[in-house]
């Protein structure tokens, strides 16, 4: 039998039993008209954390989750829509290479992204580096975007999976956040509503990231693709490394830079083998290509002939930005004060704690502790020597970008202390430590 | 460490961590302030429920509750202050004979009672069907009839433990009522909360009682003095049986009638038997003898001279209640339709179901659903048959007192159907079934 009653959904959930898809409907759709009150929704919530759900229910709770506003459709794009989403870490900066290389292969993406909380950055903060460009766009006119570019990044608008919103704010007060079927329901519900054929998620395993190990990211990873899968959607997910920070840079106008250069066929390495890694996975779900190997062949391709760079810029002109940082990113904001942290004896980088260096930078004003705080497009960290790399005393390890020179003392003795240097050559993380399914 | 900030209160005992006394007064102190909201409260004794708590916990949550209101001292009662306190039961009337009769005993008693609610009934209905008799006492008026009669019985009133008050209403729509630690808490520091030396419990067991089955209702009680002790009162508590209603009368005047016949010396063996079992105690707890037995010889001595229902006059006339019906059971209200359930069959009364008598009394008007509902005082129940009695088919097994014929159907075939009759005279549960400690 159906429960709709608030505390029968709750002494259920209490008792360790599993609910049907038509109680978690009732339950998302009596707490967004007012029958079940906040406190009846946490007491469900905690009640959740501590006696789980299985992936029917997290399926169900997703869907009922994603009815709770509009669903887009854009019907007028006729490319298969496929987005990326990452788990959150430091210097990731890859959604905004990523989406135009992607589009760029006919592929569309819709995405709606994040702003930065804590340690970890946002896309959003992100491309706000780009003077003008508007991250609130209305769905209208983010659909023509999609459609005439291949590629949005926006905001998350309150029309979409607003049930996710208000229970997510109760989570956050209320100690039930880090609950594995409780962030998946959250992820996908807001994800799909955005009208996707298929998402391709980046879970960062690592100091710098929600999950601190690989058996946890393994474990989100799965129950991402598998409740994805349920509710309709081609899903993947790769594991990434986020022990250290992605790429050399931290810091919204500083990463922004960095994500041109690998739309410029440069950049970092690690940044740019990553952008390829996710965008394989997303032209593999889009039916664009049969194999990852051709994947790789177009996505490179489109980064050599210049035409992933013209998305981008045809993107950003869309949002009211200045397109011309696409080929010229020195217009992008940068503070006037730069320096360096200098290594206390030779070696050879083995580590960069990840967690310490998306802390500094939220001091030095690239991220923010609440929501409601601004940020400084400006500053960040370059990081000069990445893990594996070789180190002389006295050389540069990494650059702070200062708004002043005050905030300089404290940060540049932590970033010193969040590399590690050693005497041998260590022996590095895979960036891409595994693919699920596969 | 001692934490108060909400989320982290939450997330401790989430993690079925012991909160530090200290804590729990931050939990208590927040939430009465507003610092902590009702949905983190509600998170919070979700996590209490399915984590449970220890005694020490409990006594610290129990002295929180206690502190966060007024507590009375009753500086001018030199007598000792010793209260009981039940869990429940249906046909309970025992507070009304109990109090004056200890009373008379040189034990104060301080009473502070509850309303009927579902199938259980409240001792201030049961008082209120005394013409006249004002349940709601200013707590100087409350100390002075104390002092004077020795005995006065009041409601809730809001300042005392308002936290319990709260925290209940919270419990009560989130499905985290049935928790002993929680259940321990409230009765405890309600009570406590009235300036008593020591308090008595009586833990119903059986299918009236909130505790169906004697290990449950051990429990409870074992809890119950365990935690009181802690919190520095004298405890004991008996475990009495409640498969059965308790005397021969369910319904409020009809209640009131029965205690006072008991206070006349006479009434119904149940009553009078448990009504001594619990005086005992109360007389132990208050030091006022050494044994049960010279307990017994001065309660019953009390019975026979006359001086437990003079006091009982007395604590009616000093709530401005008709002390007439002291002498004059038949001045309480009653109604005019009395109709019998006559027995289909002959043999014994094996059992009657307590909580289908309960049922049905609400049905009646005698109790209600709701906390705002009115009670009939005159409707109820009268068992003219108990479990063990002999019964010829087509004799009365009980009498219901009915506002209108209109409500005899149904009542008459669900009391018909709460009696069992059989061939064999039954083995009976003892009323007084195990005594704690000891």
């Amino acid at each position: 039998m159906s429960n709709s009653n608030p505390v029968e959904l709750i002494t259920k959930k209490r008792d360790g039993r599993a609910l049907e898809p038509a109680e978690l409907g009732a339950l998302i759709e009596g707490f967004m008209a007012g029958r079940m009150a906040d406190y009846q929704m946490s007491a469900w919530l905690m009640a959740a954390w501590l006696r789980g759900m299985t992936d029917r229910e997290t399926v169900a709770l997703t869907e009922a989750m994603l009815r709770s506003g509009r669903v887009l459709q854009h019907a007028s794009v006729k490319a298969v829509k496929i987005d990326k989403h990452s788990t959150g870490g430091v210097g990731d900066k890859i959604s905004l290479c990523l989406a135009p290389l992607v589009a760029a292969c006919g592929v569309a993406v819709p995405m709606i992204s994040g702003r930065g909380l804590g340690h970890t950055g946002g896309t959003l903060d992100k491309l706000e580096a780009i003077p003008g460009y508007d991250v609130r766009l209305s769905t209208k006119r983010f659909e023509r975007v999609v459609r005439e570019v291949g590629c949005s990044i926006i905001g998350q608008t309150a029309q979409l999976a607003p049930a996710d919103a208000r229970i997510y704010a109760l989570r956050d007060v209320t100690g039930t956040v880090e609950s594995m079927p409780l962030i998946v329901a959250s992820i996908l519900s807001k994800k799909l509503a955005a009208g996707l054929d298929g998402l391709v998620l980046d879970v960062k395993s690592g100091a710098g990231a929600f999950m601190k190990d690989r058996a946890s990211a393994r474990a989100l990873a799965r129950a991402l693709v598998s409740v994805g899968r349920g509710a309709g959607a081609r899903v993947s997910a790769l594991i990434t490394d986020m022990s250290s920070p992605l790429g050399r840079t931290v810091g919204n106008a500083l990463e922004t830079a960095e994500a041109i250069a690998v739309l410029q066929g440069a950049g970092p390495s690690d940044t740019r083998e990553l952008t390829l890694a996710l965008g394989e996975q997303m032209l593999l779900l889009g039916g664009v290509t049969r194999t990852k190997a051709s994947a790789r062949q177009q996505l490179v391709r489109a980064l050599d002939d210049g035409s992933a760079l013209e998305r981008f810029a045809r993107m950003v002109a869309a949002h009211g930005g200045d397109a011309r940082v696409a080929e010229q990113p020195s217009r992008l904001p940068r503070t006037r004060q730069r320096v360096p942290v200098s290594a206390s004896r030779s070696g050879y980088v083995t580590s960069i704690d990840a967690f310490e260096i998306g802390q500094v930078s939220v001091v030095l004003g690239a991220g923010r502790l609440r929501a409601d705080q601004p940020v400084d497009p400006r500053v960040g960290i370059e990081l000069e020597k990445k893990p594996g790399e070789r180190v002389e005393r006295g050389e540069p390890l990494a650059w702070l970008y200062l708004k002043s020179r005050r905030d300089a003392a404290s940060a540049l003795t932590r970033i010193a202390g969040a590399y590690r240097v050693g005497q041998r050559r260590p022996r590095l993380p895979p960036l891409v430590m595994e693919c699920i399914p596969r």
